[in-house]
């Protein structure tokens, strides 16, 4: 058993970098309270004996040897970025629960027969820099490394310039770190566990996603005296887009679902129809048919759109991630540990990506869930009980020690 | 008649103050750009003879003296603010015709017998500072001169600070500078005289304006985990909203407009349900009792959105201005005008607000209108052919000769 305490303190001990007055986190990735959370990380790894280093992408690795050291890995972790108006468990909770795992081996001297290895994963969010989970993506061979680095934010920076700015930049190669397998402890970001009374989400598949860039460009003109069927207005053409994404989303049940979280209106003023609109939209799907009719549904209803509303709008895809059907093995070994240490649970699909979906394309991967309050992530009001992070923590502990072997 | 050549080029000169690569010009009000054009447009005062002051919100007067001092001056002008992609001509035309017909009658040696008194208004625009036409506003009445000053912009800054940062708050108390009657040289801003080949709008009547802010509250979650059903997205709401403004203006026919013009959502990310967003509302008629339908219909109409989508939405009426009629006597003064000159004309509704339509609440007040090209205003592709410029600065002249006695 993981020390229940010492967790939720790590927990709330990070959580004051980037902490915000409503008491979520806003930490983006490579900005200064992501250096001064992975400082903290660093230290706690050494002062763990952990062997740390760094990739060229900012991940970072602390490695426990094992008894037989010819063994790769077995990996575990999360990721320690957060969204603008995050909160304190999202990938935190993975990341601590792999240190907290490791403390606890420490403290009972057990050895592994092969090494293990917890991460910090680079860039999960997606929010400063697109796509997320990026230094995974990287890691499984879906980018190049210099693609990655070119990555530009919203100000123009790059992840390159990022990283030098904070000082991340590793000397090692993206994927120098091998793994025999991998297992990440998340909170579930959605209400089924909560609703269900179940401990655990035994992991065994997650959504797609696709990404889009999109920009419209209708006409600015006077609000005052341009007669409404002359107009060709872009937030008018945004607004029929937004409720066609959701309508499109909706007509798939609970197997699909569709946003639009950014839209920018450029020179805005009261009394000019908008010109020009920059939008993102993020939708998703377990199912691979459906995130195709997803992506047919949505380009016939902007071409629909725009040309009634005599504007043009643009529908770049940037970001294409299949679903996710996590390893029928390790799989098995998560619902083990829960059902060995007694917790409820229950196979769950993830509505959210995570590194872990990407790390599955190459090595067997598995993820646990935790119930989170409501549902509700990417949020401020984010929450977890310390007794449902605990048994995550334990779950998570328990399949790496059988994956890796005492 | 006036100098032609000479208007044109002082219209192109005075463009290259905030002038921007696409042939508009960015020149928000009390910014380094209107300082500019302000110490332009008095030393060309100046140059004209005119004795100029500033008042207490930077408006500028520049007085002409007639045969007999004690009448009230004839007031003529307009204002030198822009859009921040704005055009060459709103407000520019009528400021620089009132200067030309000063230099026309200099030439001319024409003494009037009331002085006559040219005008740049400060904030016409309001995009800036909220409402527009603020200084007139204050002039009139409707606003305490304390009540203006405090207003602030996006950044926080108020017209106070604004005014001293470019040296233009005047000692001048508002409304020192009385006038006999007042009349307004503008572009039409609409496609109607264009489409009826008239040269000159006789402007008899104002769209009332109703501006609203508008703030939604719904809830930031994942966009990848919250199932469709449990969203409370603000941005779906307000794309509600703005489809519902819009169906709103359409059902009134040509007699009513309605625009959402801006919308900022807090925090955005990708993958994040927007959970607040702030916007604003414009919406017009020239007839009250469809001024009032539309607040209803408007009201009504974000109410059941709010209430369906669970979302808290607040909408605020910040400026509430009624239609305008203006002076029967100046109007006929102004078609006289047109018709000794020989232009084809037809009396017009003026869509958007202008400094004389709340001149006109108090003092007998009118406005000349010429068409711009395709009906474009607000928009840096803004045109007018000098013919028509030209046109609309004799009416002017002939007008204000008309009302000063010659
Ligand atoms: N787990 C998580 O919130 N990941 C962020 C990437 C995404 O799924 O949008
Ligand atoms: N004439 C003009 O464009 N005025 C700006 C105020 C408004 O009507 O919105």
């Amino acid at each position: 058993q993981i020390d229940s305490a010492r967790l939720w303190d790590t927990i709330h001990e990070t959580a004051k970098f980037g902490g915000t007055p409503k008491g979520g986190v806003r930490r983006l990735t490579l900005g200064p309270e992501d250096k001064q959370v992975r400082d903290w990380f660093r230290k706690a790894c050494e002062a763990a004996g952990l062997e740390v280093h760094v990739d060229a992408l900012g991940s970072m690795f602390g490695l426990r040897k094992g008894r037989d050291m010819s063994k790769p890995p077995v990996g575990l972790g999360s990721h320690l970025d957060t969204q603008p108006t995050g909160g304190k468990f999202d990938g935190v909770l993975g990341t601590l629960a792999a240190l907290e795992v490791v403390r606890t081996l420490n403290d009972a001297g057990i050895e592994t027969e092969a090494p293990i290895c917890i991460v910090n994963w680079t860039n999960e969010e997606g929010s400063r820099f697109a796509p997320a989970m990026m230094a995974s993506a990287a890691y499984v061979g879906d980018f190049t490394t210099d693609d990655i680095l070119s990555r530009k934010d919203a100000d123009g920076i790059t992840v390159a310039e990022a990283l030098d700015g904070i000082g991340y930049r590793g000397e090692a190669p993206v994927g120098t770190q091998k793994f025999a397998s991998f297992v990440e402890l998340h909170i579930e970001q959605g209400p089924i566990l909560e609703a269900e009374h179940k401990t655990i989400g035994v992991v065994d598949s997650g959504q797609g996603v696709l990404w889009y860039d999109g920009k419209i460009t209708g006409f600015e003109s006077h609000a005052g005296s341009t007669p409404m069927p002359l107009r060709r207005d872009a937030l008018a053409t945004l607004s029929e887009i937004v409720l066609a994404m959701e309508s499109i989303a909706r007509k798939h049940g609970p197997k699909a679902v569709g946003t639009i979280g950014e839209a920018v209106i450029a020179n805005p003023s009261r009394n000019v129809i908008p010109g020009e609109i920059a939008f993102t939209v993020d939708c998703r799907s377990a199912d691979a048919a459906i995130m195709d009719a997803l992506d047919r549904d949505l380009r016939a209803a902007v071409a629909e759109i725009a040309a009634r509303r005599k504007v043009d709008v643009k529908l770049d895809l940037v970001w294409r991630k299949p679903p996710t059907h996590f390893d029928p093995k390790l799989v098995d070994a998560v619902e083990n540990a829960a059902q060995a240490l007694g917790y409820s649970n229950r196979r769950i699909t993830s509505g959210a990506g995570h590194d872990a979906c990407n790390l599955n394309t190459r090595i067997p991967t598995a993820m646990v869930f935790v119930p989170c309050k409501d549902g509700v992530s990417h949020n401020e009001l984010e929450d977890a009980t310390q007794a449902d992070c605990t048994a995550g923590a334990n779950v998570l502990m328990h399949t790496v020690l059988a994956l890796a072997g005492v």
